[in-house]
């Protein structure tokens, strides 16, 4: 059976393998990327579709453009980092980006006013974003309540080209706020595409597994409709372990690592929360060893805060023998988070000001 | 069993008293209007929700509005006209009016394109209400297209205060382009009270029976948000019977009498189509006497075209009796609809020429 990916709510996927054929997911072939990154080497990113689209405008020097959106809700944390460091990828890959704040969509599955989500757009996301290295100038931001006509208007066209039955299918449990999100979604994913932004043109979506439902809609919507729409491309990122083993929720502050936390909070939440893959004793660790894949500090350090593959692959085979003890390897990681956040905030303060000054 | 009423199909009402319990439709209490109109006296306004608020607003010389929709699709016949007449019978009484094209669900529903429609609406539909006088300076048009964002982002903040069971039990099968369509419309009934608009305010929708639906779910989805919305208020129109006894239709123009007609078109359809409520043969017409009342001459003499009472309640005595036959009845009928119509067909090149100066 197929695995429903609902985009409202956490799940768990156990086969990534089996969601790549269920959804026609496909592999990256790295040999074809011109730009490594690590979250495609080491394998965050776990599958695309039509990829190749945005490798060939990218050789041909032909437009091609990025979109995503980001849900102004809670504290920016490691996976918000994950799609803000793929945008800048794809950015300095020569590609338009497009950013769409969903507002709308924020309002309506979780009740968030217009006011705070722009507050938390402008001074959480978009500032982390350019603290990360998002060009600004390059980039279009818009929020789906201010969006334009064009836009406002297909978001309620591509309604006419889908059933309930295809929207149950893909998306389970239906509400009329749910449908009407994603209509937003679509309208969102196309956006780059509309005549105002140039017309049709290839566009990848890097996006976290539980939009694949979205992406898939959007691709066959975009094939009914009498236009030119040249079929979104789409990297999947994996779900990534929150602290405890669960999920990251900005509603939970001891689930996640947030990109403004002190030194002190890393080190208490690493210490007290991450995950471990260790043994219950010094003798039996020493004995049988750790096993860094379900060890969330590991799982940090591979993601996002060791790019040497040298002493990740040192770090890996020591805990593995169990040379490595868990508070070391803790230890470790805490150093390494708290350094990247060290520089990251200090980034943090003018990028503030800077997304102020250009968004009014 | 409570009737299910389809906006999007034609459908048949027996029985309007049962309608009114139903819906909760009240009667209209003909003593309160300061101002006649012989589609109150003459009962094709069948009923009414709220509209003392209207007469009340206008008794205490507090702003109240009018708000219609136009489809445009087809030509404009005689259906149009008794809600034309009814915007301007409240532009009168002093409401500020609003118009919305409903282009866009013309387009989800009917297939129309966004320009098929313009050019109908401007040219077909605001030229007719011109021309039947309705102050265009005084109204605000606007097309589902092009509204503000304000009214954008109200269609979309509506689908939260609704579920689909509700939207079932209301309007029966549902696809996704007829959620579209009810939220939009949601919006436009509500939309003389956004804030763009001066705030909340007693508005009248005067619309036929079968939008009877969208003003229920209008009023309780308004009812449920945090706003300060007024229960908006409606008049209710009897379904008016086509020529040949079925429904009046743009796409088959034997089945109306359309205000853009010749005078022999006129001629030709009453005589060859309008349903007849005459016997077979002379002889059994004078002994039993016809029908006024399934007849569809005598029915438009009664809801368009003999303003005077006498001379109506004359012709309805002497057809009851057989002293009146189908033939004289028809001739009267031509008569009196082509003296309208050649007058209309004056003002109607005239407002043509208006509306397209203020409708850039």
């Amino acid at each position: 059976m197929k695995q429903k990916i609902d985009p409202w709510k956490s799940f768990e996927i156990k086969d990534y393998n089996k969601i790549m054929k269920d959804f026609g997911v496909e592999k990256i072939d790295l040999k074809k990327l011109q730009k490594k990154n690590i979250y495609f080497t080491r394998g965050l990113v776990f599958g695309h579709k039509d990829l190749q689209k945005i490798l060939e405008a990218k050789k041909k020097k032909k437009p091609f453009a990025m979109m995503t959106g980001l849900m102004p809700s809670g504290k920016f944390h490691l996976g918000h980092k994950v799609i803000a460091d793929l945008m800048i990828y794809f950015q300095e890959l020569g590609a338009e980006c497009y950013v769409a704040v969903a507002d709308i969509e924020s309002y309506l599955t979780r009740d968030i006013s217009l006011e705070e989500a722009r507050k938390a757009a402008i001074e959480e996301y978009l500032a982390n974003y350019v603290a990360l290295g998002l060009d600004l100038k390059k980039t279009k931001f818009y929020f789906q309540s201010s969006g334009s006509k064009e836009y406002m208007n297909l978001s309620k066209f591509v309604s006419k080209k889908t059933t309930f039955n295809e929207l149950k299918s893909i998306y389970g449990d239906l509400t009329p706020e749910k449908v009407t999100s994603v209509f937003i979604q679509v309208a969102d994913i196309l956006h780059p595409q509309l005549s105002e932004n140039g017309g049709s043109k290839p566009v990848v979506v890097p996006v976290g597994v539980d939009q694949l439902p979205h992406i898939n809609l959007t691709r066959d919507i975009a094939n009914r409709m009498k236009s030119n729409f040249v079929l979104p491309s789409a990297t999947f990122i994996k779900i990534i372990s929150g602290l405890k083993g669960g999920k990251m929720s900005s509603s939970d502050p001891n689930s996640a690592i947030f990109l403004s936390d002190s030194p002190a909070e890393v080190e208490r939440k690493i210490k007290k929360y991450a995950f471990s893959g260790g043994r219950a004793t010094l003798k039996e660790h020493q004995e049988k060893g750790g096993n860094p894949d379900i060890d969330v500090s590991f799982q940090y350090l591979k993601f996002f805060f060791e790019p040497n593959d040298e002493k990740l692959k040192e770090i890996e085979e020591k805990y593995r023998k169990g040379e490595l003890l868990t508070g070391q390897l803790k230890e470790y990681t805490i150093k390494k988070i708290n350094s990247f956040l060290k520089q990251h905030q200090k980034k943090l303060g003018r990028a503030k000001k800077k997304v102020k000054r250009y968004i009014k």
